[in-house]
């Protein structure tokens, strides 16, 4: 075995419908593709199969615009039920131009549209669908822990991820919205460095960095390959969620 | 061999020195660590390793602080010599607050302290040194991958990585300064989904995925592997290089 860590993807997830038991369903994948997870092993699963499984798609017919929204679409050029939606997935609307609105999620989250999502659904070429952010990712993360625990008899850590946005930088990177038993931000402020000084700023964005290098298997567009199995990675350090990668909005000095 | 992404940190670099050959240098540990590149792998190269190969370390002692870095530094709290050669690597200065300074780097990067750091450097527990980003990292990209082609006989992509600090988020992340022979960005905004509907926005930050996760293994205090090999990669798209990451500033939708 080499050692170094290893990104694969899992094959054979099939279209997750909801109500759908996804701990059964990798479980089985796993099986069927002879995986074998270990503790220290590391699933990376798309927000999306997560919304799916937990029914957070939307017809657009069922939803009435407000005002607001209706005035927010004439400006984004958008749908304004969708925008309804966005509206009601978020705490505040960071910027509305022309085929894009940056909002903060009511979870903490700046990104584009609230993480709302019209591609890979089915039935959905006219873009009358869309599909949310779970309700509660930390819980289905841990859920998913939980799940797996019992199938598998093994603890592996959780990342539920999202591909974001990003100032100053083109093109999307996947980032870690929610985790269980993975050590999501690493300290390293008390450190030294190899020389004897002391180390500062160097908080480190663990679960994000290990969101980001599965989505070189997990793909973007097409691939349906929606669950990425990552292996040797040192998890030894104290485990904390994912919610502390969301910087506090008084202590943000980007803005 | 297993399928998917394999991330490696490379062995036995030595403390690199102004003048150093590095791709004899990765070309020897490679050697040493009986690794192969093939012609689809990539090198994750840190930029400190690569700047100190390029002599852009400074003495603090010779810089002389301009009224503005003078200002700047009591503003900040920082060293006022470290605020001088901020600005000096700066095209415009979007943020100054006790602790950190956001700057646009002359190259276009938008980073805290212009990507000087003065960690990791010998004898310098009193902070009186620093290192600046190499002068152009796009060109040492290119001549790193034809001084390992001369050597290896392949022509492995490169990537020279830095840490950078995020909006909205905390912690660091591991992003592309520069590249050469590998597909930076890759545009998927003409595709089809698996339903059939055309993608919006997929425009993915490979070259930045390919870093984050090579931060998985190289490590950011003191460990001393500052060269990743990255093997498993998709690199058939076009090649385009790392500063095609870099969002112009007129159609930053996140300012």
């Amino acid at each position: 075995m080499l050692s170094g860590v290893h990104f694969q993807a899992l094959p054979n997830i099939p279209e997750i419908s909801p109500g759908d038991d996804l701990a059964a369903i990798i479980s089985q994948a796993l099986e069927d593709a002879d995986l074998i997870l270990e503790d220290t092993s590391v699933l990376v699963v798309a927000q999306k199969v997560v919304s799916k499984a937990e029914g957070r798609l939307v017809d657009l017919a069922c939803v009435t615009p407000t005002p607001r929204a209706t005035e927010l679409a004439r400006l984004t050029g958008k749908d304004s039920r969708l925008v309804e939606l966005v509206l009601e997935e978020s705490s505040d609307v960071l910027r509305a131009v022309p085929g894009v609105m940056i909002v903060r999620h009511r979870l903490g989250y700046v990104m584009a549209n609230a993480g709302i999502d019209q591609s890979n659904l089915p039935d959905n070429a006219s873009g009358q669908r869309a599909l949310l952010l779970p309700r509660d990712p930390a819980a289905s993360a841990q859920a998913l822990s939980a799940g797996l625990e019992t199938r598998q008899g093994t603890h592996p850590g959780i990342i539920i991820s999202d591909s974001f946005g990003r100032p100053w930088r083109n093109g999307v990177v996947n980032v870690a919205l929610a985790s269980a038993g993975v050590p999501a931000l690493i300290d390293q402020r008390s450190g030294t460095d190899r020389h004897g000084r002391t180390l500062h700023n160097t908080l480190i964005a663990h679960a994000d960095a290990i969101a980001a290098g599965a989505a070189l298997v997990m793909g973007e567009a097409g691939e349906g390959t929606p669950v990425a199995v990552v292996s040797g990675l040192s998890l030894s350090d104290t485990v904390v969620d994912a919610s502390a990668l969301i910087r506090p909005l008084e202590s943000d000095l980007f803005q």
